[in-house]
């Protein structure tokens, strides 16, 4: 967003000095000159609520299909801890999942991942199915190379949630935004799809 | 902390206009000038530690009751792996625990919660009762909806312990900052209770 | 690294008022005045990656001497679940690792550590050696007080690999950076050593 605002200003300011001053220059003027130069200061560094634009987006397909001992081939998720949950609730307060599944621009399995996702969930409430996901995205393609670390709740009631870009690596050097997720296909406990829209506000 | 520097740099900056410049500009005036403008460029983006005041702050108390089987209703939080700990050490080293537990204004569990805090936690140390967290509040109240991401080590020994903000969603878009703990009430293995100090030095 | 670009700006700038402008400013001046003003701003504000240098380096080695059982005086990590692997593929899928490890400035075990990393690990991959790491550096030193808190990938076929440093407390308040992986040594399962190149790019 820092950038964008920065091009903004860059553009904008040009502006102002096709508005001639007077030749000598009074102290009016150069009062005038003083509040142009705060008020563009602050176009600068505030960061206005009506003007949230990522200064990069992604939008990918995260594929989750769960390992069930005899689909290793296919399986890019596994359980770690308590399949059926730990007892508290009927929605399996405590599963645990490790995964490192592929990352797609459309919504096939098939297509070529442009990244991985790698890293865990696991749910986390006794009155619901709710998520907790911490994890990277891994890209080594030839558009991106460098990971996105992002972390945060999945409120998987909602129809979208947010969690927190917190930082990026290679191409995404020092990066932090929103991912949001929207789920898009649940087949029982065997596969699930997520939309996940990365949206960038900090790009360097 | 940004934006509060901002303000105090836009109240602070007009006394300068107070002092008449010359009606003829100098090139005395004009160095004068610069260095103004070096001088508040820096106010404006320096970041001296005497000045660390938060863009926004929440203390609430978290309450942590562990599932013991028998007490569903009452439980938020469940042991996912090594209930006594793997061995190494008397202080259940890697004992890991998921939480769904609610977040209060005061000390009472009865109160009702203004925030979830949603994560994990494991014991991670041989010679002292030593944990690290990593979890969401999530907000959906009148006065806040959104999440903060947190992570960070609880060095239960210190009288207080900081963990990192290191992003939110929602109201609390892109936020980050520092979460202080302060232990306040531990009863056995089945509950205790934290105050956790939110400081934001980073507001959208 | 933007503390560091206004220094450079500050050292910079005072060179302009070195080339006299003319006693009476006229439009062409003032114009050119606008620009300088710009450019600076620009100098101020934009991140080129031609000049990605941190604000604070730090490099350490990190050893992990995981428990067998039988060696609780020397061991600092211990596996919390799977210590096989949960079965999708050859490379202990799923092994989950917590860990207390002491972190030295020089490749010695025995050298006193400066600070302690404090989280976990799991391997996720079926086809290669890879894991996932989140932990806290703790700094509890003469020179040092304070914490790092870290995630991402660490893709261990790679020479060098990229996590995230998302954030800081006490001496790092706020900090954000790379820290940069590299192994050193392996011992079978039993230790293995890894070279942790810290580099911040947000100081307060």
């Amino acid at each position: 967003m820092r950038r964008n605002q920065l091009n903004s200003t860059t553009t904008h300011n040009p502006k102002h000095t096709k508005k001639p001053p007077n030749k000598m220059v009074s102290q009016k003027s150069l009062t005038l000159f003083f509040l142009l130069l705060i008020s563009s200061s602050l176009l600068v560094h505030s960061r206005p609520t009506s003007t949230k634009k990522p200064c990069k987006r992604i939008v990918l397909y995260y594929h989750d299909t769960m390992f069930k001992g005899d689909n290793t081939a296919n399986a890019t998720a596994s359980i770690i801890a308590n399949p059926n949950g730990t007892g508290l609730g009927p929605f399996k307060f405590g599963k645990t999942v490790v995964f490192d599944d592929p990352m797609t621009t459309d919504k096939s399995l098939r297509s070529p991942p442009v990244a991985r996702a790698q890293g865990i969930y696991f749910y986390d409430m006794k009155t619901t199915f709710n998520a907790w996901f911490a994890y990277s995205l891994v890209f080594n393609s030839t558009q991106y190379k460098g990971t996105l670390n992002i972390m945060g709740a999945d409120m998987m009631d909602e129809p979208t949630r947010d969690l927190s870009v917190v930082g990026g690596t290679g191409d995404f050097f020092m990066a932090r935004g929103i991912a949001t997720f929207i789920t898009d296909e649940v087949e029982g406990a065997d596969y699930f799809r997520v939309v996940m829209d990365l949206k960038l506000y900090e790009c360097y």
